[in-house]
């Protein structure tokens, strides 16, 4: 495809849809060339892929290499597609540690498979099983992304550059899991501290270390580079908090998880502590006693998104994230990449945020 | 090292044993200096290690290599270590899904973290946290085990070469691990074609992979290439027997593993299907109603193994291993690997088997 083909976001992410889907049906034959049951370890991570998801960081990968310059072709959308089975596996490991109900706005695939089992006449292992498949899944996930990416079609020298940040990304999420599950058992640091590196997880993991991927891909240097970047911290930083506000105040039917179990959970973000630190003594305290608590009560735990929403804390990160995604779209704009459509196209995923 | 250096196998072992606690102590600071807590999955892949093994994986890569005219040096060592943090992986996945409660010895390690975290005062989550810590363990040293191979040292064009082996390796332990799961459910296919597809990935896995990594690093080609292959796939047979054999005669003290586990699980070998074949009428009943039962009593799994060894099965598979070990032997012999070190500790390897 020429470099002023369609670049829209809508027509990338069915490249990189064809792309996963033909990859994993090579895969699939193989594997059942091998030991035929376990093909259906790919048919798992396919529905894992079919179940939803947006695709952000191939997108963001594709977009950062095309904005550095790199040339369109199915070798960068392979090589991002790769990022989405790294992040297939993230998913199902989370899932399995989170003990997560919902996936998606569907049951979490351990539990889909747990469930299968017990209709199958196996209720005394049923939890086991699911458990174990899936992280099996997950586990083929990351194994199969390694091999996209090295079977991308990209010189083994620019497969080579990837490697430092998508080796980082990897280190990121399971460093991250650990940090979750570690404060889970009541935090051995501070919360802003927990946060801080929570938030340099996703934002890394997510946004920045994508877009790394796509610039090593492209060779990218000097100014370009820079901006680009500079965009990917932005922008990082930006959906962290997106994500953060979307854990308190997110509308289930939308993010497909359990509007509670963050709260609950405890989960450290840099809007909580923030909240803590501006609120009042009775806010204060409705936060600190309800958040984290196992047993805090829907009402709770809507009085505690109340206090955080009063004491400013929210419009606080609202303000925040709008002027990251300017500055990001700004860092563009300086080196002439909004002149283009891969970098109208990541300005348009900064816009989003908002 | 100069070629002709110490290849002894304790010497070699001991220089991966280096080189894997350097890679690893340089990973710890590495994560420590990007989520501080998360620096204990690094400990905790080490305990592992250092809880035993015997490093075949690695030793195999090692003498391969060098047997087919790669030069000795720190590369070697450190590529043929990243083998034992794959095996890391599979070992504390395989425990998990398993519900292994020995590994080496000593109560495994989500065993040993679940303990810890109910004397930590968590006993509502200990069994949910050891599973899910262990799993991330091996997740980090899947990731850490690509880390250490990209990073050996070796030319871009030399680690590439040995990606296609090193991926096969990795799909046959996650594939092999789904058939363990998946038998456990009542076979779909016949025992002897399970214990079949069992067997490959034992031998693949753990002998043919090893070799043919350390074979692509060392850019063999020809009739050495050849002769090491050979060996290969009948030291892979070999040692899959030998294995079976001792899943179900062997002494719990050498194995470091529960002796009946695999018996009461039913786990498909070429041992029990040749002693079902075998057996006359009566040693056909005990073996088929004991066997695979999770309510055998220790006297059933006792006649189990006398009904195993009367048939012939056991005798069968003791002339099986030493034909094969002197023919791998015998391949090595003709292409004049005997008349060096490393084909020299090839074979003692192979006759170590007998």
């Amino acid at each position: 495809m020429p470099a002023d083909g369609d670049l829209s976001l809508r027509s990338l992410r069915e490249r990189v849809e064809r792309a996963l889907h033909s990859f994993l049906a090579a895969q699939r034959e193989r594997i059942a060339g091998m030991a035929p049951p376990s093909a259906r370890l790919v048919d798992l991570i396919e529905a894992v892929l079919t179940g939803g998801g947006k695709r952000l960081r191939p997108l963001l990968c594709c977009l950062a290499f095309l904005a550095a310059g790199g040339t369109d072709g199915p070798e960068i959308v392979a090589a991002a597609g790769s990022l989405e089975l790294l992040h297939t596996f993230a998913i199902l490991h989370d899932d399995v540690m989170d003990q997560a109900e919902l996936r998606r706005g569907r049951p979490a695939l351990h539990r889909r498979l747990a469930q299968e089992r017990r209709e199958g006449g196996h209720p005394e292992d049923a939890e086991v099983y699911g458990v174990s498949v899936a992280v099996l899944a997950g586990d083929l996930a990351l194994v199969l992304s390694d091999a996209m990416i090295a079977g991308s079609g990209f010189p083994k020298e620019a497969v080579a550059r990837a490697l430092r940040p998508l080796e980082a990304m990897r280190v990121q999420a399971v460093a991250g899991q650990y940090l979750d599950i570690h404060q889970a058992g009541g935090p051995s640091i501070s919360l802003e501290e927990a946060a801080g590196i929570a938030r340099l997880k996703t934002a890394g993991y997510s946004v920045a270390g994508p877009v790394a991927v796509g610039l090593a891909l492209a060779g990218a240097s000097g100014v370009l580079r820079a901006a680009i970047e500079g965009y990917a911290e932005d922008v990082g930083e930006a959906f962290s908090l997106r994500d953060e506000v979307l854990g308190v105040f997110g509308d289930p039917e939308a993010t497909g998880k359990d509007a509670e179990s963050d709260l609950r959970r405890g989960k450290p973000t840099t809007l909580i502590a923030a909240a803590i630190e501006r609120a009042g003594p009775e806010e204060r305290q409705v936060i600190e006693s309800r958040w984290g608590n196992p047993r805090s009560s829907l009402e709770d735990l809507e009085a505690v998104r109340k206090a955080v929403e009063g004491c400013g804390a929210l419009a606080e990160a609202e303000v925040a994230v709008a002027s990251l995604a300017d500055h990001a779209v700004g860092r563009l704009r300086e080196v002439g990449l909004l002149e283009a459509s891969p970098g109208r196209e990541l300005a348009g995923l900064a816009e989003r945020l908002k």
